[in-house]
């Protein structure tokens, strides 16, 4: 058995690059009492990773120049060193990101393959789908009728959010990158509205996909779309500031027309929003996902590239708006 | 008697002027049924008043080129064509700028002047305490030990917020225009520390005052003052969006740093405000208020313009920042 790892060798200025990572051959660790070993099954590459490779802190610490970048996994136990695992089971863990890694028990958590796909567990079940089930609900508080603008609509965040507010009676209105993407918002996910930022008409677009205002916007990618959704807000409005993949490139601190104005003739409110504040409630989220997908009335879309020496490219292929749903790295096929 | 009225007979462009309003003889118009005649007794010349100006629709609707400027006042019922009120009573009102005005009953509330001094009735125990009131503890929920930064600190509205704030165990920073008015907050109000935002490093004085970043911001100013606290706040902060006098008189919308990376990265919560939403709270926020007022935890401040051909300049002082507390104009002493 041979173990790989990417390390981060340098920090991008701007839009990062393949040349930020590298690839190295490592040693397979040994797990201590209390730790397992682990064969790492899917990577997850999210746009908040791009903050990590900053060196000031954010809401994560930052990434360490000459050590393993890491992020949300998918693993098998290979061999245990703790009671609570034994050979064979699948975890969900936030690893390195190498073929084989060691990790404390006490920071994994045991997935039933039998329960749904795997994957699930790092997008509509895991920490994407509890980002718009809460993010959504909890602050953006959906009424029936209410009119829902979701930027960043086609991705793994995105694609909830829109689903959910249906599920709540909303007026859906998706933003996305590409045709192909809304295509599929309307057709697969039953958005009532969606617009290309990239192509046409921003403010004339949302205009029309908005004849009654926004009521609730979930943000995730910050912003000259935002500037104009801003001027479309609705009293009592509620602006979820979920993510700001549009600004997270910048080397220097963007400028836009100021927001308080606007906030203050709307009494209109708009809260920034980490998904690991809602930790304790993250079994009533689940359970709730689950179920609709059960029913059939959320879908999920994955966009899963394969082996592990690609990982660098899926992560950056995220600001390129490459990827449908949730964006996945494939490394090996769980061995039972 | 004679009756004279100020009309509003030309929209500002920036800054307002005197010559945007005009004095005129006018007739004393006559009651009718459910109606009342009014002596003006005190004008509340307001902020918000500025924006009602523009042509625009804010939260409230903009003044009629031609018509009567008008807002809140105290008065005095000369005539009664209404079971409510008899000759004599003290009221409170949406009144014109006006000697003599004409008022359904149904508009007014009775004052009963042995409570409390007058004119607290547009101040401490109105409006602008009303706005503190419900701003800061609604919004702002603030917990001993936190720090609360208030900009126009020495207003109506953010006199009253540094109080309440210091009520409830907070460490208050306040932030005003001229040495002054900061010797005041601090002296005769107890503020922990002050900022002068026209003298100093605005930003250098501000960490000075804030050892530990800013939990709540009661925000009456906004632009640049805004920009430096925005850099500030800390994990789960709460702005409220109370006024922003720095930019009523821009003419283009202004831009500034983009605040939706800063509520991200901090689970922060920025919220527009306007006090006519808790219209059905009134009474909680007004028995509190003079409780607090009667105790002695409260104290208030004015400044009392003589005359009511006085009137546009009081409110033009507004914005140079020249008074201490509520501006109100005298025009007349009650009867009685």
């Amino acid at each position: 058995m041979e173990n790989k790892q990417f390390v981060l060798v340098s920090r991008p200025a701007g839009v990062p690059s393949a040349e930020n990572f590298k690839l190295l051959d490592v040693e397979i660790p040994q797990p201590q009492d209390g730790e397992v070993l682990l064969r790492t099954l899917y990577l997850s590459v999210d746009p908040y990773m791009r903050a990590r490779m900053n060196d000031r802190k954010s809401y994560v610490d930052p990434f360490v120049v000459g050590g393993a970048i890491n992020g949300g996994a998918l693993a098998e136990v290979i061999e245990s060193r703790s009671a609570a695992f034994k050979s064979g089971d699948t975890v969900l863990g936030y690893l390195p990101w190498q073929l084989y890694s060691v990790a404390k028990a006490s920071a994994l958590q045991k997935i039933d393959p039998s329960l749904a796909p795997l994957t699930t567990a790092l997008g509509v079940l895991g920490m994407p789908g509890l980002t718009a089930y809460f993010g959504l609900l909890d602050i953006g508080k959906p009424k029936a009728g209410d009119t829902v603008v979701v930027s960043g609509a086609a991705g793994a965040v995105g694609t909830i959010v829109c689903q959910i507010a249906k599920i709540k009676g909303c007026h859906v209105v998706g933003i996305a990158g590409s045709d192909e993407k809304n295509q599929y918002l309307k057709e697969e996910l039953g958005v009532d509205a969606t617009v290309n930022y990239k192509t046409g008409d921003l403010k004339q677009e949302l205009r029309k996909a908005c004849p009654d205002g926004v009521d609730i916007y979930f943000d995730n990618v910050g912003g000259q779309v935002s500037d104009v959704i801003l001027t479309m807000i609705n009293h009592g409005s509620r602006t979820i500031i979920c993510g700001q993949i549009a600004l997270y490139n910048l080397e220097q601190p963007d400028q836009g027309p100021r927001v308080q104005p606007y906030l203050l003739v709307k009494s209109a409110l708009m809260q920034g929003f980490i998904i690991t504040a809602y930790t304790a409630r993250f079994g009533e989220g689940v359970r709730q996902l689950a179920q609709w997908l059960q029913e059939g009335k959320l879908k999920y879309a994955e966009n899963i590239v394969e082996g592990f020496e690609n990982t660098p490219q899926a992560f950056l292929g995220l600001f390129t708006g490459e990827n449908l749903g949730k964006q996945l790295v494939k490394v090996t096929e769980p061995s039972t």
